[in-house]
């Protein structure tokens, strides 16, 4: 049988099927008696879980046992450092605040750099370039400094590697191959690299001594990495950790894919250092859209807002009013809504949030040294 | 063509035919040539360059060419921590030691505990306790703790792994699937470790901001780590190091394979923690002997001191004075010297050289920490 979508940690490509991965992955829907059991602690449901953006998880059941028993978790995500963040980034980290918000929770935000370096044809200072850059838009988005620390691969090691030596003997070259499609002419620090993206789940653990249960928030394609170490984490005295997925914010060209900001020119994406001329430009210039070729056929028509990448970024991030975005869907559909009219309503959503974005970025050049976390250092 | 013999860093086993090591490696004999021009600086030679227990080299004479220039060289060398240290051991870091005094130059001790972890069924802890025990022979043999940097692997990891990812990505699973014998079963960290090994022989380059040459003395079956990382050393703008290849100091057993303090009972090795009584037991009982089985016959035929074993650790170790060892072989190879006379003779000459030992061994506990070599820490 031909696969007609492709997805690994460094590729994701074709039309997605989630209830395909979901079924491949072995990973379970996030379904509604689910959402209410979360609505009971959060008060409210984020917009992605309202609207299924985060869509599936593993053990997230078993973590709100642990947490109704007094058994806080905490939160790890990442981000790997290659290239400028765009929108699609920001979703995910947005629906992160909102858990540590609501649950009142640590978050541990790793950057793989040593990652991006292995799997790139860039070099380690681009790459470390990229890690500062990346971190403004992390800080900007206005985590919690006091529970937010963040970790760096390279910077991080004396923490990270010895933990990840523990988990790489334990994974063998066949497992690696099977789960993410390595073959002999990958290099032997890729091949290595998934225990160190397992070592951050284990960490507050590690440091406080005991076993601390933990989630994390990750687009579907990072499954394979928790997939692979999932067992260990037992074999070492650890909790599995749970996980919640999300899917990808498409590219502007369509949702096929995922939106990719690194290599293949910007116009793929919009990126949080975006002019609003630019954004303006990328929406009206690139944005797939579902409309109808002429405004008369339009009318007639109506559009399709399933497969117009305008729309899905309401959905996704920018349009939080759940009636006002059912307004615009069926408005769109019955062509009453013009697609020009939906890229402006969306193009002054991105812009007032970049706007301010933007502000908090510039602020967050002094704040990174707040958000290191400060490693003891083990020879003194 | 069956091999009689296996080498890599982890399985040393047959009679070893160092012939064959040289043509197969790759790497060069030490000739007479060479010998007269370290002498040139050294005044004299060490007695494992006169009786070629140093028999090969890789870049020596390049290394000496940078030398003359004015351009010092450091020396690198290490020691993975997986249980006592014996005789085996010391011999090639009183060589190193040698070296270190005579051309006055720094030396990198790396203690590869990770390496040790990754391929030993032991566990974290114990790798760490033989880390800090194994430390404390390498001190009493009587570094200058001014010009000696201790590195632990998972300790220095913050210095190392940054590195390691650079080698790493130049070095496919082809390669070290080739050089080591791996093969998929084999763990992920395993696969990795290579980049690791490489890294010491550039942290004095990175550390300075500036090319210096890197020596390397090692036993020769740890020679396929650097024929790996050789080409990618120019690759990062980095001299490709010179290596100084030694033999093995063979077991009590007989001549075949390395001495090996792990594993399978400690009557394969002395260590430097045996009391006078256990060396003279252990030399009696176990020391594989080419005398005859009685005296007469001994008397008649003489004995073989080339396959003797207590003969073989005068020569590659205790009895630095040429004419006495060479009195020894004679009286021996006639069968004027019995067997329990040589083995007398060199019970006498450990013990008094461990007494002494044992008492720095003690001493060395207080001075660790002077040998650790202190990293800047990158997040402060």
């Amino acid at each position: 049988m031909q696969k007609e979508f492709r997805i690994t940690p460094w590729e994701v490509s074709g039309k997605i099927d989630y209830e395909k991965i979901i079924k491949e992955f072995g990973i379970s829907k996030i379904d509604n008696k689910l959402l209410e059991r979360i609505k009971k602690h959060t008060g409210e449901l984020h917009l992605m879980l309202r609207r299924k953006i985060f869509f599936a998880n593993r053990d997230l059941n078993w973590l709100l046992n642990e947490y109704e028993k007094g058994n806080k978790f905490f939160i790890y995500t990442g981000r790997g450092p290659s290239g400028p963040i765009h929108l699609g980034h920001l979703g995910t980290w947005m629906f992160t605040k909102w858990l540590q918000d609501k649950f009142n929770v640590e978050l541990w935000f790793q950057f793989t750099d040593d990652e991006k370096f292995l799997f790139k044809n860039k070099s380690f200072d681009e790459i470390q370039r990229w890690t500062g850059e990346n971190m403004l838009d992390v800080i900007a988005l206005g985590f919690n400094p006091d529970k937010t620390h963040f970790l760096v691969d390279t910077k991080h090691a004396n923490l990270i590697y010895p933990e990840a030596i523990k988990f790489a003997k334990k994974i063998t070259l066949s497992t690696v191959k099977a789960a993410f499609g390595f073959n002999d002419s990958n290099n032997i620090g890729q091949v290595f690299y998934t225990s160190i993206q397992a070592v951050p789940a284990i960490i507050p653990s590690v440091l406080k001594r005991k076993n601390i249960p933990c989630l994390i928030p990750l687009a579907v394609d990072q499954d394979p990495h928790f997939r692979v170490a999932r067992d260990v984490y037992p074999k070492l005295g650890f909790y599995k950790p749970s996980i919640i997925h999300g899917i990808f914010l498409p590219p502007l060209s369509g949702i096929s894919g995922k939106m990719d900001s690194g290599g293949k020119g910007d116009e793929r994406a919009i990126l949080t250092t975006d002019s609003p001329e630019e954004v303006e430009n990328k929406i009206k210039k690139y944005a797939f859209s579902g409309g109808q070729p002429s405004i008369e056929e339009h009318r007639k028509k109506g559009g399709n807002p399933d497969v117009d990448v305008s729309f899905q970024y309401l959905k996704m991030i920018f349009e939080p009013d759940d009636k006002k975005l059912k307004e615009i869907e069926e408005d769109y559909r019955s062509g009453k809504m013009l697609t020009s009219e939906l890229k402006t309503y969306l193009i002054e959503k991105i812009n007032v949030f970049l706007k301010e974005h933007q502000k908090r970025r510039e602020k967050a050049k002094k704040e990174i040294k707040k958000f290191m976390f400060k490693t003891r250092d083990p020879l003194r």
